[in-house]
């Protein structure tokens, strides 16, 4: 039995917020970031928490956010500006038509790079579910594009020591986003051409896109700009954000598999949205779900795995997958 | 040339709400019901308003609601009792496990069939949103659908002068809604068994089952169950709620036909969801976009297509409609 | 732990096919009857074998068929009368608009009826592909309505000891198939109104109509129409008919648990295309994973299980399954 | 009124195949390649034909079907090596994991190239429907992404005067194809890196992995790749292969507006599957389709366009569009 690396568990804040949809704004109260941090602080394994800007995080309470995590025992794994939530750029931020606008959500990239340099990630998330157009015959694709490629250069020039994660999702809340999938991330990643500019699979986002996930990690990492991981389940559809494990187990096993043939140190981090559920156990759940596929990917034969995926011998795979599973 | 009869078009009130996400709770500002009102009474042609119960018309405010109406030359088209904006309906309104819920949610929908009856409309909506479920292995299937048909036989029977319009939808904001599908409508209606049920088709609720909408609606019709019909348009993944044709043209096309070969007479009622753009033209461009495809079908030779349809010809149809477009 | 009732496994012999698609006519080579229900034989457990009228059993052969399967220690499990593989059907066998075509079918009907007598399975089943449409304004959906009522009422009429299992699925190969979901088989259930008129449900078919397949189940033995189960997997984006647990697990588990609270004693029957994959071992494969599924049901605490369903508690239902599966 | 540019309509020869499918093997007749041609030969403004190599031309007849194509005053508009239809390469073509056979593949492109430069067309199109996989955890993606690039490379290098166009498609006959996005394209026109090597747009691939087509033409244009386009349409759900403007109207609109504003002055040719249509009337309904869609682009104001577009403004852009086609 191979011993998978230890895995560094991480999540977001997302899970307590009031987790509402457009016809109820909310079905959970709202927390305060420390009782926020606290709460995932009592998940078991878990060591990262990815955090807001400003919403979360702000230059205001960057210091005692600083304290409240290290009492907590955890590190910032992820800082995201927050882009896609004010009423202001429902016509994007980066790629605004109205300069004023780009400028400002250019400012605010700035902003959290700061932020994450202060709190030693040195890693921002750009999601930019704004940047994008509802109908056809809507939008200057290419002056979009344009402003895109810019302003993400323009952000990584601003300091090189600061890694920035590109988020694709395919759709919602525009119809369609120009950072739709992994292959419009690596063109955009090529266009900008900064060593700082990777990608973050979102796997739920993977399979919205019917990507296979681990397919669309090997793609980043053969570039060199696998940067980051959001971990969450869904039926393809639609990015339901649920427990993770819940509606792929396949795929799952895959990618525990691969991320661990090619060494991946980085974090495994959530990105929940349990409007019904209760929010730590959700995360706990999704934790011990893939904990147990690890188990299953450790008790693979490597030697027999590989020869199998070198010809696409899927029945040998699945032969050898079920064993490790009743195994268990 | 034919006659198609004349269209009578209404709407709800929703384009005047915020129209937020689950990202932005709002990119409009809250509008008062006079306000509302006052707004759709500048649209040409618009003789009908949708309402909801109690967050649009209650008890106390329905004697005012009647006069702005009726300032406003508008009548009321449906009531809708809201039953999936509140949190503690989170699992399920009319199949919630526990009673005293659900006997508030029937109680909400009684009231809203006597305000139906004071706004002479003797017509209400039921979207049932929440009750469905997120994951699979989560419900009692059948103790959930029989909850739904005895709630829906109680509220039928409360009233028999006011029509109950089901009105299905896939998902949203459950990942799987019950009343997900005409045939599962037409299901509800038939476990019902009672004169006073039929539906309600949402045109892009059906687009978003991969229904064609115009064999949803004859379907209901053949079972004399067509109550109440919505307009709106997307993509076919989604429920967007966007202009009507926009996105889908022959569908409408078809559409307008057979509604007007079945002599339809009721409502062609908007349900739209403008976030980005101006709510009183979204309506008004697809009053516009519906009355030039109306211009379209009345200058069909029925005869032409009748016999193209029984055939199955399309070759034929699609001959006489670009025909009947060119003309225009 | 409970006994999971014993499973009745059976199998079509589509798998012993060429498994060609439109763009390669055949991946494996044509086998005789003879071969094909020899080649089923080798799967360990397994009992049934549907066959397809005429292409598989016919009026000639049927003598000799009953003597293989007796060979082969196995029996039949269900006819289908082949209406979706000619040419001349290709708008529709049931409900074509040539009266002369549609009788032809109806015979062909009688005929595997007659058959599936002789074979004493004394079942059916009806799978109409190219019953429906490719584009929008090409039908004349109540005609065909009419048709395909009138039809199956004169199937089920010609002999009532015999069920007719009606099978449905979105698409494929029309682009609307009117039979495809598991409402409008309860509709059309319904409009026949005779005792052997059920449904088949293809759990493929209902995942790639965004069904919960347990749902569509339990809503026809609430009707007492569930008559023949068909298994097989999916990305519930098209009819892949791929091996059993490969893309859903839960799904599976979930089916199994109330196929076993309901009492279902029918046959678990594979619909499988393994184009690339060993035929036999694919079945092999499926069972084998049903069967380990079978083993984590066999292992919930039933009176957990049924209290959580009835609160939707989805938590403690998925706890409850992961340490069943963690126990194997 | 502007005029905008007149257009090169093209079709492959595919309508005039059996058009089979999984469940039927052909709904029409085979036809030899010169009753193909001479059947495209009445298609008013028809000028291009593609032609697949080996099935219809090849080193035998290369010198008939010049002669064919003279006399019937059309040019040969791209020459396809066929990749996907034999069982031999099922597992894979250029990216097999048998050595031989891989080279084999190689071969057969190389012959495709030699052929376009007899035809004088210089381009081929390499579609590549076996070049992925069924299941997840059934592949090496590194290595098979590095086969492919290399392959590319390799056919790139032969001839440098012969473009090859990458058309991708998201799925079928493998339920996930390697080349399935127009991002993916881009990567693997990036990495190998030579400048014969660009992208063939199929309008119903791009609609299918929910892009929208003008943005994925405009990317390529972008890069200085959009060598080729495919016209055709479907319900955005699978590659059916419809005409054209029955499904896509909008699309269609916004298309032609933009390949005019760039300059396009390729080949728009038709790759369309009419298994129940007359295949002739077919590509003549698609191309009246088209036409009457270019006279409404023709009528629009460019600067009001294009101000609108760069605001994003929906509104103004549909009442323009609305009002040209009441012009008309």
């Amino acid at each position: 039995m191979k011993n998978v690396s230890k895995i560094k568990w991480s999540t977001n804040l997302i899970p307590f917020s009031p987790c509402g949809d457009r016809f109820c704004l909310g079905y959970k109260r709202q927390y305060t970031i420390e009782e926020k941090i606290k709460a995932v602080s009592k998940i078991e394994g878990l060591q990262g928490v990815e955090l807001h800007y400003p919403t979360m995080v702000n230059d205001k309470n960057v210091g005692k956010v600083k304290k409240i995590l290290s009492d907590a025992n955890l590190v910032c794994s992820l800082v995201t500006p927050s882009l896609s939530g004010e009423a202001k750029w429902m016509r994007g931020a980066l790629t605004n038509s109205d300069k004023k606008l780009r400028e400002e959500a250019v400012d605010r990239v700035k902003r959290a790079i700061d932020i994450s340099r202060e709190l030693k990630v040195n890693k921002i998330n750009l999601w930019l579910g704004q940047e994008g157009y509802d109908y056809s015959f809507q939008t200057d694709y290419i002056e979009k594009w344009d402003m895109l490629i810019d302003a993400v250069k323009v952000c990584a020039m601003y300091n090189k020591d600061v890694k920035i994660c590109l988020e694709y999702k395919l759709k919602e809340p525009r119809t369609h986003v120009f950072m739709g999938t992994v292959g419009k991330i690596l063109f955009l990643i090529d266009m900008v051409n900064e060593e700082n500019v990777g990608g973050n699979i979102d796997v739920g986002h993977a399979l919205m896109a019917f990507e296979n996930p681990a397919e669309s990690v090997l793609l980043l990492y053969r570039k060199g700009k696998l940067f980051h991981i959001h971990l969450n389940d869904n039926y393809g559809d639609w990015d339901w954000d649920m427990i993770v494990g819940t509606n792929h187990v396949m795929e799952f096993i895959e990618l525990i598999f691969w991320l661990d043939e090619i060494g991946y140190s980085g974090w495994y981090s959530f990105d929940q949205y349990p409007s019904r559920e209760n929010s730590i156990k959700s995360i706990e759940l999704s934790i011990k779900n893939l904990e147990s596929l690890k188990m299953v990917v450790s008790k693979l034969d490597r030697s027999i795995i590989r020869a199998a995926l070198k010809k696409g011998d899927y029945v040998t795979l699945l032969e050898a997958i079920r064993s490790a599973m009743e195994d268990f």
